[in-house]
């Protein structure tokens, strides 16, 4: 039986980049289902993505999961195949794969793709995702080879992590940062409800959120429609972490919100 | 047999929000077919999608449809599923189905998507694309569930329609309205070839356009090669409505125009 | 034995053009598996995607490549389709189609689509697409047609070429000019890499390039980690041309360059 691949990049939808992908994955995998999970991350930036694919692995149906963000690409990064609960991981050792592989229970078993006969030949060095990345992800998921017939085991503290922002509790406010905006302009921190809980808030509370010197009190609470038309608010979004959102408006442009700003959020006073 | 599913949303392709839904899909159904209709509609903009579901469904496998442009997320806004002689159309409660339904000869049932045993749990409650209508959209592909096991039957007469602006004739001339300007800056009104034939016109004939302040006038056509390059033109377009485009060239552009602009169309004095 | 389909056009992202085409393929050929190459490159630019369709095919499975670029869809220009060692391609006759069919070993026969019966009848003649190329595409997938049942053989010598520029070469210098700049910024050129060993130079070598009045010293490597981050270079790309880069960087915002500018490379004196 052939595994599904997901298939994540930041190879955006103006070249043929992800095409030419699907093509090799057709060639050697003809029964391999592709699943495209995203293209348009921020070309190069490793922690959006791989914050995406954390929020998406558990969605996504067990097989192959192949994300290319390599902005190390023709240096000396290498490339690796991860074994986990949920099934194989194929990728940049960049930090890309590392917290959704995390997420599912963690890698039994990470290797280095270095098997020359199992990349495409090309004279240029420039495109793993068509030369290294899928071929991998496409003999793995048809199981035409096994994880170790891909290369060397990588010992586990020689595998690139993703150093993720952490909130920071003072006992009476949490700050912590906005890591995603979103296509419709929610906000998203890096602040899970639990923060708040520990600090004795909860649904329905009044939270005042400190941005810059700016100062806003706004309502935490379950539903976009607990708040009037046009009015900001606290949830916890799709992904399980608080955010900021506006009922029929965008949280970015009504608070200047960009991903990365400091944020402290308390009870009102 | 399970149906093909064909996808439309506003979700963009810069987030996850695409894959995640095909991801669940995969999940309950792993044997359904998903053919993206598109996803790069204005966040929101519940007519144009409408609408753009309404060009397309007649070219689409007969089926399940799933649609998901919801600004009322999080609200009280209900999800439903209807029973059509084209298939199954499964979306939020706020016109968006409503002309591809009718467009296909109309419901004969539509239920209210209420089950907590076909949704996915979730603390957040914004992503109704994944949670809600993702699962049904699948259990009715795959034939795990039928339409009456969602939930409830929601009366004709309940479910929101979707207001399209209609054109007007005064006998002499037909006004109406820009509602789709293409990639390529093709403008399409909401004049249908009949209300010009109502008033006299015929291909062949030139047609004086009003804009605002502005007159043109430009020749109805049958083919953009009936006129030079660069010259503008009137002509049926492939959705079968009134257009407005330039040979080689875009007619939104040309004409500084932009979606819901009112136009008047007449015979050459 | 249904054919998979590559399908590439100019359609972009935010209408349903490419939805449509792939509803249409899967009413004419429901088996058949459809590969994105990808949709969003410049509309009505039949040089960039003719290029981008002659790096992919080699990488795309053996079966049907159906690709739209057609700014002259509306006028008298020919829907054609080839046979080829690779399989069948089915596009507008516009040099789209020339130099992927050439790179494959060319074409055996060419016909032009004019059967009606295998064409959906619609009022407007704008979305050929859907309505000419789609199906045609689908039924040679599916077998349901031969090339011949399509229409008319065309000699070879009325089938309208693509004309590419060709660098050249003064035994001291090549000259040439930037034909592709990706969405990470590499700007690759017409130059292939046998062009500058003709001139005496090889890997690891520094090379002039001369952009307008700049002149430029970079090293040709085989890989971005030869050079320090930030710094710019020459190198075979994945498509095997001569390419300028910047290792973690933009060449293009580098050099100011877009498509279309003259490059000259020549040993450093």
């Amino acid at each position: 039986m052939t595994l599904p691949i997901s298939f994540l990049s930041d190879f955006g939808y103006q070249d043929e980049f992800v095409g030419v992908v699907h093509g090799v994955i057709a060639r050697v995998a003809p029964e391999a289902r592709v699943i495209d999970i995203g293209h348009g991350f921020q070309p190069g930036n490793v922690m959006a993505a791989a914050m995406a694919l954390t929020r998406a692995i558990q969605y996504l149906p067990e097989g192959v999961c192949l994300a290319v963000v390599d902005p190390g690409v023709g240096t000396s990064r290498r490339a690796i195949a991860a074994q986990t609960p949920w099934g194989f991981f194929v990728g940049p050792d960049n930090g890309l794969l590392s917290p959704a592989v995390a997420m599912v229970g963690g890698a039994s078993k990470i290797v280095a793709i270095e098997n020359p006969e199992l990349r495409i030949p090309s004279e240029g060095s420039t495109f793993h995702g068509r030369d290294v990345f899928a071929p991998a992800a496409a003999v793995l998921a048809s199981g035409q080879a096994t994880i170790d017939d891909l290369g060397p085991v990588v010992p586990d503290e020689e595998v690139i992590p993703l150093l993720l922002p952490l909130p920071e509790s003072d006992g009476q406010s949490v700050t912590g940062q906005t890591w995603w905006v979103d296509r419709y302009g929610n906000v998203e921190t890096n602040i899970p409800p639990d923060a708040l809980r520990s600090i004795g808030l909860a649904p329905g509370d009044m939270v005042t959120l400190r941005i810059g010197a700016g100062i806003h009190n706004l309502k935490w609470v379950t539903a976009y429609g607990d708040v009037g038309e046009g009015e900001p608010l606290l949830h916890v979004d799709s992904a399980g972490m608080m955010a900021i959102a506006v009922r029929d408006g965008r949280a970015d442009d009504h608070f200047d919100l960009a991903e990365g700003v400091s944020v402290t959020m308390a009870a009102r006073r």
